[in-house]
């Protein structure tokens, strides 16, 4: 249960960030969030393994965010996948990673099922019985989609509760949190809702893709009690003007998303090559701001790997 | 002058070794051989701008040698470029380029111009003043292509001899250099051959791409009296048996066709990434066949520099 950062830098190659790429370990599945060049090959420094990835998030079309694709899925036909994968992303999706199948000789032998989803509003584009994902538009040069990934978590039994109330431990238990009433040992019918505590609090991680600071974002954070954020920070805040033409959001943009959503921990990403000779502008503004805030910022690294704490 | 190796690895992405791409910078230009994925990442660690590049070949149309190339047009998009390139490869290579450029938002306003060389039969696919750049058909699984790279080399002035002739220093030399005939100081007529030695041996690189030995390959070479053969040995020669199947080289094969081609240089490349953790029975094999054929032979690392002499 990890965050696995594989790439943090932005549109320019830089000497120590590949281009962006965050994996979502949960649950032994693997969620790929964007996926630029070089994403496999950083995959071989850590535990993320491609075969283990049955869903991909675009958040937008630039190469930043995609050129990794082709070499990911031609691995996979490589290494024998025979599983279909998903990969969602932005309206024009399915032309590009149709594009993409038809790149030289391959074994590409496993189904590539693309769904494009519309930026008009946020949807939730994916659900199991242990999370469901949402999609956000953001405000980009080109579509841009945020995402949310977010952890369901069943009620708890009070189990003191329980052996209050006179209940047959054991099937009687299950069924309770199944939903199903069951009748006590003294005959009393006992409800779910006599038992049962709220659920505990899961794990929601939002992120933001390339985008200007959008307000509305965070209070989307917010309504689905979000309590990580990796938001896109490509400048320092001297740089606000350049993060505004260049349609991106500097370390003080992402940290009013943040305050926004009320999220315990932000992870800057995106990040400029401009920073490669020196993070010390950047790096004081987080630790300015962080201390003002009073909230915990890191800024990602290639290779990184944030734990993932159960009912956090 | 110098061949710049950015990467040294096969098809499965390697700890150590990017796919393959190899960079020779001559009078100030750049030439591309192959460009896997990751390619202008590499560059950034090297003195290999992408927007001196301006001629790419390709041996063939496997990812691990061409999925750099849609990252790599980017940035030069990026960076304002205007200048055409220019793309060489086999057969097909023109449709796969094509959906290259097609591979999300982007700002790629120069010409790409695609040349498809036929794989019968070698040909000479580019000349200027000072080089020739001739493609040779190989055997891999799919069409695939072999370049040299010559210097041409002009007949060089024996001084010397010009003066015991009596010709006026000066644009005379220059004359009979560009082969015309002048008049000494004492009325005599001097003909170009009578003071010209023959050029310098000149610069020749052969690279195989990915290939089955092949002895007419090095017989190739050897007509155009190679010095420096860049030959894929994806393997040692205990795995023969993956090499045939795969069709791939391995230290062995190399040899023999650097030796066939009577080349003072040997390099090898496309080293396959289950060498990652121990290149010991590699480098053993490498040393025992450098001393029994009294060969140079140098094992291609990323971002290794192998300097041109000038006349070697």
């Amino acid at each position: 249960m990890k965050i696995v950062f594989l790439g943090t830098g932005a549109a320019v190659p830089a000497k120590n960030r590949s281009p962006t790429s965050i994996a979502i370990k949960f649950n032994g599945e693997t969620f790929l969030f964007d996926c630029g060049e070089g994403t496999q090959r950083q995959m071989i420094y850590t535990d993320v393994s491609p075969m283990k990835i049955d869903n991909i998030f675009i958040t937008h079309l630039h190469g930043d965010h995609i050129l990794g694709i082709p070499g990911l899925l031609q691995s996979m036909g490589f290494n024998g996948r025979r599983d279909h994968i998903n990969i969602y992303g932005p309206p024009e999706t399915e032309g590009i990673i149709n594009g993409m199948l038809n790149m030289g000789y391959h074994s590409i032998n496993f189904q590539v099922n693309v769904y494009e989803i519309p930026i008009e509003k946020p949807y939730c584009i994916l659900e199991s019985e242990s999370y469901k994902i949402y999609s956000y538009p953001m405000e980009h040069s080109v579509p841009t989609l945020g995402y949310v990934f977010k952890e369901k978590k069943k009620p708890q039994l009070d189990i003191k509760r329980a052996i209050e109330l006179g209940i047959n431990v054991g099937p009687d238990l299950k069924k309770l949190k199944e939903g199903y009433s069951v009748v006590s040992k003294d005959g009393r019918k006992i409800h779910p809702e006599d038992v049962l505590l709220p659920p505990k609090r899961g794990i929601s991680i939002g992120y933001s893709g390339d985008t200007l600071p959008l307000k509305d974002f965070g209070k989307f954070l917010k309504s689905l009690d979000c309590n990580i954020l990796i938001h896109e920070a490509t400048f320092d805040s001297s740089k606000k003007e350049n993060a505004f033409e260049t349609m991106h959001s500097t370390i003080e943009d992402a940290v009013n998303i943040g305050t926004i959503g009320g999220v315990e921990e932000l992870i800057l990403t995106h990040i400029s090559a401009r920073y490669d000779d020196s993070m010390e502008v950047y790096l004081n503004e987080v630790i300015n701001l962080s201390r003002e805030k009073n909230l915990n910022i890191t800024i990602a690294e290639d290779l990184m790997e944030f734990p993932l704490k159960k009912g956090k």
